[in-house]
């Protein structure tokens, strides 16, 4: 998508060294556009703990790209323990992430069919590259199914601007190119349907506020920074037609952890009769499981995440603020689980479905049981 | 209550002259303890709607000393039209705030009785300390009423610690002393009862991270700072034994106007089966309304409050950093409505009560239409 009128993606080899992968580091978005570098395993499992890069397809693409690296270090004479060391190493950084282990297990499944270090080197650059491709085509997709969901809302609203709410960053930023949730958004505004987006600020990493703004400003597209407290008296007043968020992890009955926070929205839509969709290109399920609240692990973040907050000083300097006594004890969960139950419907690649079961079956008949 | 051991109280006349009055700055706790004088009605006018002193009870008694104030500077020939630009002046300040109407209301109707400016002066000066000795006292009630409410779900837990959360600050610095919603803790964790609060951040104006988690340490009770996205997450977790927080303004039929997002805690402690009550003086019913969703009027407040985060930078100064593109639209609401069919109960310096017509007339019949 755009920054400042040039085309960016949120990774890519370098064009002069494809042993070199770039990134976008989302850490100092928006105040500073600054790309990295990322060269041996440690960095990308850095940038994937540390949250340079975030959001499920990112990550999942991320990682992919991660093995490869892998194979750049691994020893030719016997490369498997060395990749699999750094598989593990990946696995670890983030474990709510459900991409995360999809584009690992790819990848590792890929190389198994390969004898040489050299051989495994091209492969797993190459599928890391249709990892990349194929999140941005489903981002795309995703896009042009929501688009048809949007134009008939705006349609019974008789062409008044839709108002949409999102929460956490599930936007370009969060794959490769498009975003799941903002997707269907661009796409509407592209084709002229006029739309307004509630931003959550997102604490505590602030994905909204910092990332889901600058996204949108950069596209045109009319939004408002709102607390993440402020959702549910927005939709008590009528003034949110819709909600659409992403997921960092979906069963195959419909259960989605995303950011914490989302599934206080979902309830909140609920009591309110405002349609509540989730956005998700297929790699994120976990066709493994059901309960997404007993099944789903909860990623941990450190405490310091809530204590301080990141931002531009006055003197316009990256800083931060300490918004507590200093030895406040804290407890930061990344992701919520919102059951299937408050949600309307996921969008996906393939089109549009209930959250549950046998209707996500239906588009996804491979993963009927055998 | 206790700030490194010394007893406070959040407004005071000055014990040198009486016609200062004194309030602790609280836009810049947790990082400076520092007391401002007030003389002036703008004085008064300003603490209150830049929240140097904010919360339900405070609020009350701020306006309260805020028109004696204002008979200090009334011209003895003619005072009334002075004293009614004054308490215009005090009322616009926060238009959420049921203490604020009730409180200038009583200055008002106490002044009619006399026929001096001198009697005025006296008149209104006994009746703020009044108003603030009655909230002190009222919070000390809810604190007795809650103890029997919490010492019984402690009871049914076999010991273990109670876990509270909790939304916004209604402490001990939102009233004049002992708070609202954490009248029952302090009580109980007197009375030996184990809790531990769950500390709802409060954006944006962080009235938990900064007040609630500064005030629970000076008293050491056990609590953990957590961001406003984190409460539902807990509750389906089993982590959260009851909910209680304040109000701003309160419906004859129950309905209650709070810091936001206290709706979105209500609908998931609903969702979870965990009690939700509301601890208030009965200084913040409007009797008049019943609706509270189309009858209290919602503030909005600066959008800078969400641009930007206050705290203390790494140099140890008091600083803010913003935290979105610097040109991002915002809209700030700082209270949302909870519905009555959310709340399990009412609890007030009279006892506990449901959130419905009949049975709060019921401890306060004087209410009752004639």
């Amino acid at each position: 998508m755009k920054v400042n009128g040039d085309h960016y993606r949120t990774i890519w080899p370098d064009p002069t060294d494809s042993r070199v992968i770039r990134i976008i580091d989302q850490r100092r978005l928006p105040h500073c556009l600054a790309e990295v570098e990322l060269r041996t395993v440690d960095d990308f499992a850095q940038a994937i703990k540390e949250m340079y890069v975030r959001g499920a397809g990112l990550i999942g693409a991320t990682a992919a790209f991660g093995i490869y690296s892998a194979t750049l270090a691994a020893p030719a004479a016997n490369p498997w323990p060395f990749i699999q060391k750094a598989a593990a190493t990946l696995l670890a950084t983030r474990p709510t992430a459900g991409n995360l282990a999809w584009a690992v297990g790819r990848q590792l499944k890929n190389l198994e069919g390969h004898a040489t270090v050299h051989a495994m080197r091209q492969a797993s650059f190459s599928l890391a590259c249709a990892i990349a491709d194929e999140d941005a085509e489903f981002c795309r997709r995703i896009g042009e199914h929501g688009l048809d969901l949007l134009r008939e809302i705006s349609r019974r609203k008789g062409g008044a601007p839709l108002n949409i709410l999102t929460h956490c960053n599930a936007g370009w930023l969060a794959f490769v190119d498009y975003g799941s949730a903002t997707a269907p958004i661009y796409a509407a505004h592209r084709a002229g349907i006029p739309v307004h987006v509630w931003v959550d600020e997102t604490r505590p990493w602030l994905q909204g506020a910092r990332l889901t703004a600058w996204e949108l400003a950069g596209e045109g597209v009319p939004h408002t920074l709102i607390s993440d407290n402020s959702g549910g008296h927005l939709m008590q007043q009528g003034a949110v037609d819709l909600v659409i968020v992403g997921t960092d992890r979906t069963t195959r009955c419909g259960d989605v952890a995303n950011k914490i926070g989302t599934y206080l929205k979902a309830l909140a839509a609920y009591d309110n009769n405002v349609p509540f969709y989730v956005a998700l290109p297929s790699s994120t399920f976990d066709w493994q499981i059901c309960d997404g609240l007993r099944q789903i692990p909860i990623e941990e973040r450190s405490g310091d995440e809530l204590r301080y907050a990141h931002g531009l000083t006055d003197g316009g300097q990256e800083g931060r603020v300490l918004i507590c006594p200093a030895n406040t004890p804290t407890l930061n969960h990344g992701f919520d689980v919102t059951p299937a139950r408050l949600i309307t419907g996921l969008i996906s690649e393939r089109g549009i479905m209930r959250a549950d079961e046998t209707d996500i079956l239906r588009l996804y008949p491979e993963h009927k049981p055998r």
